[in-house]
């Protein structure tokens, strides 16, 4: 049998450990600010593997004056990295395998068939929160080490394993890695493609921009000025930023991507009283940014669009919205064309999917951005699950995926690190 | 000296205690649930005039089963009801004035330029929440009062003076005055009206809409459906709405009003992630009721301009937005033409004033539609301050106006209720 066939055999055997594991890190409601149990599920999965274990708190000292730190988050404390390495025997390529434990707020719990943290199998979908983005991927990962180390193959080159905290928030997890010492030749994060292959990512920012009104009483509004009027005439005009932005982007790797740098906005508030003119509204989003775009010039850009408003408008142009960036500030990545990373993962898939992957831009920031720009570790984003439920109520993820990835993923492994003779 | 003359020269003698109450009463942040410290300052002023007094918890089973009673509070304890009451010698007719001590939130502090609860007085304006809205006419009523006493004038009918909470939440202090068994032949309520005469006045409810998207990421923020944008097309709907039931209006009372009943959206909330695309946006309003109009056919209405909706929109025919009907509903009040409450107000304005005072029906509603519809006490609205300032950041009185009203009343009062000549 050769080692494809091992391995294909291995985790078709055993999808029964990759189904438990999933199960039980959705379980775990890894939410901001309470990461740690569904760490101690990974811990206890890695010290099984018998991975040489790291779990260490982040020390928002060590990380807060890094160029690339952009977290509101002040106390990390027994929410903690872990980093799990299997070192090889040497002489080989070494690699990341990061893959982040939080998941974002569930929303609505009333758009949900079943409870989020309560995960369900039905046809071959496992539903919950987190399923695709993406604990999902972490199990392919883990079942792919799983598989060598039961085949009993070793390898030359160092795989690192990084269940990080932060993802979602703007990577501080992986920003305390690579400040940690945490190096390799190159990085795999399993997000979800949709096992597409991501050697580019678009990069984001969090902006937050504050509306001034006049309050009134609500029985004679004319007098007042409605701040949420006023946010809605800001809001239309960054629909419209949004198209000058993406009508400019020619990478052939966003063809058929609709809005291949979207700005999303993704929260309202403001007013405090049905009967008064609400006089502040803010409005919270995300801004792509493509890979070959510099943040500074976008948040410039941005800055100028809400100025313009005033020109046509007196109460904009006396009561200029306020403009912060804040939390999240997902770093772009661009892995030159022809790398052999990309060029290794592509012949992995064919070896064990027996067809040609699909290669794009992704269209969202991952953690690969600080691994990239950082630690200057090249990256490619490879992943089941799919965008299109991801941070969605009923999120699901094909588990068929997740062991086609984990194949891929061990067959990587063995291509990227080589196999050791020695024992 | 007439007894007109000698109220005129004892208020603008001792002008600087209703200053001085003022700016205890403003001091006293009486904001929703926290009105004890405020209706102690009443209290003690009461206790100082000789009234006697009434001191009462609201007991919410006492008034809940009442079909005037709108209120999402559900304990009223420490935050008492004050009735004062000045008897009358026997044979004139009794008032009711009706005063609320509870005062919107202050809204975005860094919208006022000295802070809400330090009253400061500059060019004859004192600044501070609650001011206009209503402590100043509460301000003028117990100057009234104190005149009268001082000038040893002996009223024939009762004078009862009511310190109300719960006023800006739907009148649930009001209600519990009625039920407590509190009747008089007229009212007067010195709601802010810039001295005009309100002998009607416009009723209101609050809603709250709940409008949902599909969530995604915000990346491929084209996979979902943004609640904001879908919260923004209901905000529109409305509008059209307000301009129909505005058009409908034809009474001479509301001439020169802008909006006579208006819709106002006061406060907006939904979304969790900036990442996101929000699944949920809620927004909260007040729609206006003319005093001709039925509260129940009003409700009708809005739910089928927010269900036509779905007419153009599949998204809203599959997800119409949810309407609540929730915490204050104010009821109007319509004072007979002619009636002889509003021929002695009048008059009196005219001794004191020496000018035609304006008459109009209110642009909102007040404490007057409890007492009209549930005690059938005629009711007149009749304050310093202005609409303009009520309810916005900045909130001022003209101490001039309460002074003038402090006069009116007091005439008011001796007219009413008709002079003594026992001792």
């Amino acid at each position: 049998m050769t080692i494809q066939e091992r391995i294909n055999n291995w985790v078709r055997q055993n999808q029964n450990n990759g189904i438990q594991l999933l199960k039980k890190l959705i379980g775990e409601e890894s939410v901001r600010g309470n990461e740690q149990k569904a760490q101690a599920v990974i811990i206890e999965k890695c010290r099984e593997l018998g991975l040489t274990l790291d779990i260490f708190d982040i020390d928002v000292n060590e990380v807060k004056d890094h160029e690339f730190f952009s977290c509101d988050r002040k106390d990390f404390q027994d929410q903690p990295n872990v980093v799990a390495i299997w070192k090889g025997s040497g002489g080989g390529k070494s690699i990341i395998l990061n893959s982040h434990i939080d998941v974002v707020p569930e929303g609505d719990r009333s758009n949900w068939t079943n409870p989020p943290f309560s995960p369900e199998i039905i046809n071959g979908k496992c539903y919950g929160r987190g399923t695709t983005d993406m604990k999902g991927g972490t199990v392919s990962l883990l079942l792919a080490i799983e598989a060598l180390k039961h085949l009993q193959i070793r390898l030359k080159g160092d795989v690192i394993f990084q269940s990080v905290i932060e993802e979602e928030s703007g990577g501080t997890g992986t920003l305390a890695t690579v400040l940690r010492g945490y190096k390799a030749d190159g990085a795999l994060i399993p997000e979800p493609t949709n096992l597409k292959l991501f050697p580019k990512q678009q990069g984001s920012m969090w902006f937050r921009i504050k509306v001034k009104g006049k309050s009134a009483h609500g029985g004679t509004r004319y007098e007042g000025v409605s701040a949420i009027e006023k946010a809605y005439k800001v809001i239309e005009s960054l629909e419209e930023l949004e198209k000058t932005r993406n009508d400019r982007i020619s990478d052939p790797l966003y063809n058929g991507i609709p809005i291949p740098v979207p700005i999303n906005i993704g929260k309202i508030y403001g007013g405090e009283w049905p009967s008064s003119v609400p006089d502040l509204v803010s409005v919270e989003g995300r801004i792509g940014v493509a890979p070959s775009e510099q943040g500074d010039k976008v948040k410039k850009e941005l800055r100028e669009k809400i100025d313009a408003l005033g020109e046509d408008d007196s109460w904009f142009k006396k009561n200029p919205p306020e403009l912060e960036w804040f939390g999240g500030h997902w770093q772009s990545s661009d892995l030159p064309e022809g790398h052999e990373l990309l060029l290794a993962l592509t012949s992995s898939y064919q070896d064990m999917l027996h067809t040609q992957p699909i290669i794009q831009a992704s269209p969202w920031g991952t953690d690969g951005g600080i691994l990239w720009k950082a630690g200057h570790i090249p990256v490619v984003i490879f992943g089941p699950g799919t965008t299109e439920v991801a941070h969605d109520s009923d999120e699901y993820i094909e588990l068929e995926n997740m062991f086609q990835c984990a194949e891929v993923y061990a067959q990587m492994l063995v291509k990227w690190c080589g196999i050791s003779t020695e024992h």
